[in-house]
């Protein structure tokens, strides 16, 4: 612990609060620690979950369950303009290992590499992007990812999408990286969500990181109002 | 259908109506009859139900499924004190076959046999009572039965009656000959209703009759009020 | 034979012809008979095919393999605007078996029921719309259906035909009753061809008929132009 | 049942008889008839036996349980010094099938055939042995089988069995034709018990007659005194 | 060895004794040590117990077997007024680690965590409740634990309790840590027995300590007189 | 049986003879028939053979075992320049079953069917050539086949015959129709041996009979010497 | 290897060979060391043997295989009067690991602990008798053992011991340690050879020391001759 | 990283390169280092390759894919006539483990030790042959090995080249280490290409080293032109 308190105090200049009793019992948590990343976004680190067994999962919309777990909540893509920065609190400082790397490439001139970070059998907990997004009003996070069982659960919430005209930012497709089969809406604090099934996992006694020219092997094509 | 139709009129001496549009469109079936019973109690035979895949099955209270499909929704078990008559309509008629026979003995001088037919992998859909059952207003059905996915979903319907102070009317227990896992409680109906798990299924390929001393292998202890 | 024989000439008044040596040869079987159906569309049935071991399939296009053997081809959808004879002829002449009805509706003045035949493990290998199609040239048949191995083959066949500016008559979506993954597209021939993957596959011992008020569970949205 | 009961009458001469109240109750079953043998041994055939799940099986010498359900009891060798006559009943008048036969010779000069027979999956429930046993005092019943779930259970018996001095009259062995591991001994009743695990079952849909010329594939040595 | 005596001596101020020959011979073991704990119960590790395959298992009762082996005898909840103490004792000293907590809340006023830990795959050997149980006569052991492998051996369990007039304290219940599902009983000596089925297994590697704001999903209500 | 006698006799005037006793024992089964078949070919059917599980199986060649059983012994195919008497004797007297057909072309001139027939799940036990097979001295039989458990005991028992100089007559090949590894070799009786491995089976409830062109998938050169 | 040459020569007195290349050459080995233990029993341990591959095993008697590989050859009982020094030359300088004891008792006044260790999985390559064993000829060693696949393997190994008038030292029967079921017989060269079949491997990563007061749970009768 | 770079350098005298950006991109990698071997052989290692999960892999020829993934491409058999320093290069810099010997015997004069090297699960990636290869045109590799999935694309291949005039230098074939059913064919580059199905694996954890007196089980015929 100690090398860590260090790791974040002094190599990465950041200082990190524990949580006092009511922040505790607000979160149903055993302990927890906060802290500011590099890009001025707010992050909780807990332990001791409450899990609620007496108190069945239920979903109004009919989702059999999300996959957490031992995966975590899901995935977030965050933008990182000091991509070195933000790679060394990240990998280095809170332990995050390499996944992969897709290059994005519009058009001739503009390209970049986004890369993607595990923290536990999940594809990707964390990508980066080293250049500022473009949407409508710019926010840090680019978007965040739930995953569901079935196929059906994420077609049935495209239909709930469009029934309630949520913008649909990508269409139905599937992932070069994490294999995941998903669509994109906007959320309206301005970032998009990412509804998907069928992610692979990353055992990290045998997995090989490699590289993508693109980010979809089929669909996921972009409406023109959001691409 | 001939020969149905003539058992049904001349054998039986009941006389059953096609049902039309209107009543087709309110049940969302594409063909039903419909005929009073021995016991005079209204039945309907359908078939070519709606099936509504666009519409995902979802329950408030967090019921996984329950357990239909081609075993039927559940069971009845009615009360026919003309057993002669019911089983010839049932048995001869309709074409259910006998599953097995409890004998429940109250006491020294009264006893009777329950007898338990199928009509489909499920081990009862109807058990005859051949005596009147003393409930408190004269009931012609002793009790439906609804079977759901898990252990669990029995228990924590269990809790959600109790906290509602309906009555239980039989504690957790196990039946001797469909092996379910259930409890018994009164519905505002003035009969009972059966919730329970884990039932094994009739394949009439291998099923011998067998007869049974007691219904229950362990627990349905009746409450004194309705025992 | 010859009860089929009379079926054909006495009751659906259709003649048909035996293949001859050349046809044979053309079509590399060991027999067939040929005939024109009520609604004037020729109509084959062969019997051993050839099998090809010695030249294992190679689909240009990366597909693995399509779904044929005892499901056969895939299925048609055809207009019958009679369809008292459409289904006398395939249903009690040539031993199709009805396995559901979706019934259409278009606006609340408009509707019709659409009905579905297998005559193999395969969901539908027929079914029947008994009212003309207004596409841009009135076609007999609506369109095929080819069905591919996995959700990806699917996905790329779609990226393909949006590169080829195929226009895409139908979005992914999953239909109601055979569960069918897939797209539509239109062919040059003027009627459409539906690429999916995932449906279910009907067993006589089990299957029970049931009706759907819609056609898809989710997806399948049309395009304006080709609703 | 009239035709089964004209053979018993008159095509085997035999008079069977219908349990009444009392000898149903005696034996805890639905219903039975009984009837003496050719070989006057006296005979029961019952439906609908008391199932006990109430009371778990309980065995004082640690014995998991037995293989009876749909394979019965076990079996019996009978000996049937009139073999037409025998055969000509069990098998043509109560439906038992021959599953194969031994050869046994003894000495030169003496030899006779050994017939199985079954009537569910057990390969046999009866075994004819065509000339009288010469066990000291001279039984019909040459001996009873008993099986159950685990080699142990066999070992564990035989070391029962010769704690309490109970003659062992064949040691461990396999047997050609059902294939089962077991020991023999002898009752006080002065026929056999054979006591064994592991024995095939017999489907009639594949099932083959064939013959052996052992009874044994190795062991079953008899002691001098019981040979 | 060394490091663990000094812990117990100096850290624990706990003397251990050495088991002599008379001692192992009486517990048919290979070695033991045995000592008194903080709270003054006396408790002995052993290594090399006696195996008796030569002997099967067999249960008046009926019961199949106890879920033991690397799991243990099953579990015990001792009250540890000075919580400090027993943790350290139990977890730093012997090395039991934490399986998760459970709030336990009476009335709005009366609260406490009670401390799972294992040693093997069982959920919990031990639990520690902070506070003394105000049993009739008070106890240090709340109660002990014990195993079966199936849901009818509990309720046989439950239906011979009754049957014996032994007071009931807590209903059919599932427990929300480890997933039990079991009934509790008083037992001569005043703590009580909890007798149940279907618990979940620990496995290191991947566990996550979580925290419970209930002891159980569902049941477990406790009889007014031992609440 | 009598129909078959007829059909023997009357419509394929073939007279049959039932084996007598000296015949059966040195077979070695429990009865037999034989006739000439219209080629001129002794034939004979038995049932009840000996099973000698005293007597386990041992190949001073290590091979593991032969693929028999319910699958026969092997095949033969048979040069019938009769092809109606011989399909008519085989197909209809004695009920094989048509497989599939191979076109054998050999030059533009020459070609001709051979017909494929099974009796049981072997994909043929007897296939026909419609014309005389020109090996150096004429034969009836054009080759008899056996099949083993593995590959590896084909490539032994091929590096077997090599190195006995033995006349490879094809090399290791897989056929079109029934998909069997194999290598042809001479046999000292002028016909030939398949000897191979991996034929799928025929499954009368769901096979379709099919055609094909050529005899070998790949391999099964002929050398010139025999082709 | 330097810690180990100095274990054997410094700790153990003992002075080990390598092999030379006519010995490697005979042993068919890459490479070997020898020497004497401390009961004059020379060894040999080797590493790179040949694989035979090219030549398929095969079995005059037609015994499948023998349980090896991984396992080693099967297992040795030595006697080791001085079991001290022998204990710290197999467990503490080749590296044995103890498995558990028997505890032999030969009435009231004679007994001792046997001890088996293992050096793979099997459940023990070498055990330890601290006695000398008074068999005719006085041997160092007690028994090998060798292992087979099947029950019947052994059954067929008695046979052929039995009919070769070979001396069965200890009839069939299962030991409580190991679980082998075996016989035991006499091998001319003055010690017994165990045959067996089933026995339980040892999992270090969970095995837990034991002890047992008998060598068999059922059977292993020694004949009068042998004690 | 340093210490391999020092070995490299300081110990085996090799100097290598990192790629530059125009070599990665050529490659398509994310890094590589590159240098010649002990026999002038340029070597390249990468990390990080492109994945092309939106173009499905389509073979011309119809082969399903090749083994390939944790294996690696396949393997290459290298002439080291400098055995101990390629050795000392490939095992002990480089970290190659061995798994087996070949000695390769030809006629009584002349034999050597192939040996054969693994990085990963495949049997060998590397095997050297310390002699020169007199092929017609002496080279460096003898040659490279491309794994398909099933034996009938291997026969497939085999028919293409035979088709093609390409050189079978070794006929089907299995070999006695790796146990590679196999062809070998030249390459217009002088070496040999080995095309294969159903390699054993190798599981570091259990795989012990042998020798093998031939390389092949059976087949692998070599033409008398290139043996």
């Amino acid at each position: 612990m100690n090398s860590n308190v260090r790791r974040f105090r002094t190599d990465a200049h950041i200082e990190f609060h524990e949580g006092d009793a009511p922040l505790l019992q607000g979160r149903g948590v055993t302990g927890l620690i906060s802290w500011v990343d590099p890009d001025q976004l707010p992050v909780e680190i807990y332990y001791g979950p409450s899990e609620r067994t007496e108190a069945p999962f239920t979903s109004p919309a009919g989702i059999s369950g999300f996959v957490t777990g031992d995966q975590g909540l899901g995935h977030v893509v965050l933008t990182a303009p000091d991509i070195q920065k933000s790679r060394f609190f990240y990998q280095d400082v809170l332990g995050f290992r390499l996944s992969d790397i897709i290059h994005m490439q519009f058009g001739p001139d503009f390209g970049f590499d986004m890369e993607f970070f595990h923290c536990n059998p999940r594809h990707h907990t964390l990508a980066l992007i080293p250049v500022p997004v473009p949407v409508p009003a710019p926010k840090r996070m680019h978007h965040f990812m739930l995953q569901v069982n079935t196929l059906d659960e994420v077609g049935f919430a495209l239909e709930r999408a469009e029934a309630a005209n949520i913008p649909i930012t990508a269409t139905l497709g599937r992932h070069t990286n994490d294999h995941m089969v998903s669509f994109y809406a906007s959320t309206p604090s301005g970032f998009e969500v990412e509804f998907g099934h069928g992610a692979r996992t990353v055992d990290d006694a045998n997995w090989r990181i490699a590289r993508h020219d693109k980010p979809s092997s089929w669909g996921h094509k972009r409406s023109t109002a959001h691409q």
